[in-house]
């Protein structure tokens, strides 16, 4: 895909065409915060003081940036599971085998793009992991941008939670939406937990010197 | 500024460069946020079924806008002020009288520093409540979005609280660390709760049909 500058991205989200939305919004947060993880550890790799971690600095860069790429090309498929739903909501129903054909669409559709955001949110609890693997055994003086990390990965998490919610919403109830919803709950539940650990660590660290008067 | 494209953007905040950081990650998720709300407004005006809420829709529009380019702005603002702190770090230091001019530098580099973020968790308080303004006044198939701008504004405020606490923690003790700290507080502690609440608000009708049994 051919992405848009920065700006002209953020002007199509808000415009009133159907997508880029919240799904690819909540895609491109969690590539932020892959980026986030890259950063620190290229910014520690090969400086002698955390030679120790390197092994594990040089695992979590490769996984952070195949990330990366994993959840930009999701940013691409949420607006085509999207259109295929918008799609298959035109179909006609003019007869009994067209209203039937048109529900077996709309069902195969909306099972779809709820795959999308849940495989965000299998991104966004691996970013949460890793961003904790590298929480005080990387260069202290981006320690405030592994926090940042952990906070965009856990609004991956949530976003996708709530863009999957509004697919299984449209669903029959059955297997395949319990299947989903269990996949769901699966991602979300330990990883929210675990991003708070990380940011919790890190800003106690940071704001040490000052206390711990600011809310937040 | 000329903005890269998105893909590009993320491979420079990837990068071992120093900026772009977690700052401007940080100001993009509020600008995510501020263009999903543009986006409902602008799906929700001019339809007949929100005609009674076209002039809360209109304004909520202007706002986020006005935010959306702003939080642009800061990103940019973020970039040049943590030039301005390595630069006051790289000061000479040979001599007592440049010792002290090189602390002066410091402490003025990072209060700039900390002004930056603070103005991003003003916008991220004013986009969770904008969000609050328009879920239930807006065109409901676009709710999910309306829970994803609050979840971005909420991860936008809460990096902020970490870029504004790292800067203040290498101030020195005094009114104006006391200041901006009092500053912060103001605008994450209320703000916070008010996102869970337009979240879970949004989260409830929209899982209405299947359940509370998904965590998240």
């Amino acid at each position: 895909m051919a992405w848009p500058t920065v700006d002209q991205w953020l002007s199509d989200l808000a415009s009133d065409s159907p997508t880029p939305g919240g799904g690819g919004a909540c895609a491109l947060t969690a590539a932020a915060s892959a980026a986030l993880i890259s950063m620190v550890c290229n910014l520690s790799i090969g400086r002698p003081r955390y030679a120790q971690h390197e092994l594990l600095l040089t695992g979590v860069l490769r996984q952070a940036t195949e990330r990366r790429e994993l959840a930009l090309s999701l940013a691409e498929a949420d607006a085509q599971a999207f259109q295929t739903v918008l799609a298959a909501y035109k179909l006609p129903r003019a007869s009994d085998a067209e209203q039937q054909e048109r529900a077996r669409a709309i069902q195969s559709a909306l099972a779809g793009a709820a795959e999308v955001p849940l495989r965000v949110a299998a991104i966004a609890a691996d970013l949460i992991r890793l961003a904790g693997d590298i929480s005080g055994r990387s260069n202290p003086s981006v320690l405030s941008d592994v926090a940042v990390a952990a906070v965009l990965a856990r609004a991956a998490l949530d976003s996708a939670v709530v863009n999957v919610e509004v697919n299984l919403a449209g669903l029959d109830e059955g297997e395949q939406r319990s299947r989903l919803a269990g996949q769901l709950a699966s991602h979300a539940t330990a990883a929210g937990a675990e991003a708070e650990t990380v940011i919790r660590a890190a800003r106690a660290k940071i704001s040490g010197s000052i206390g711990g008067s600011i809310g937040g």
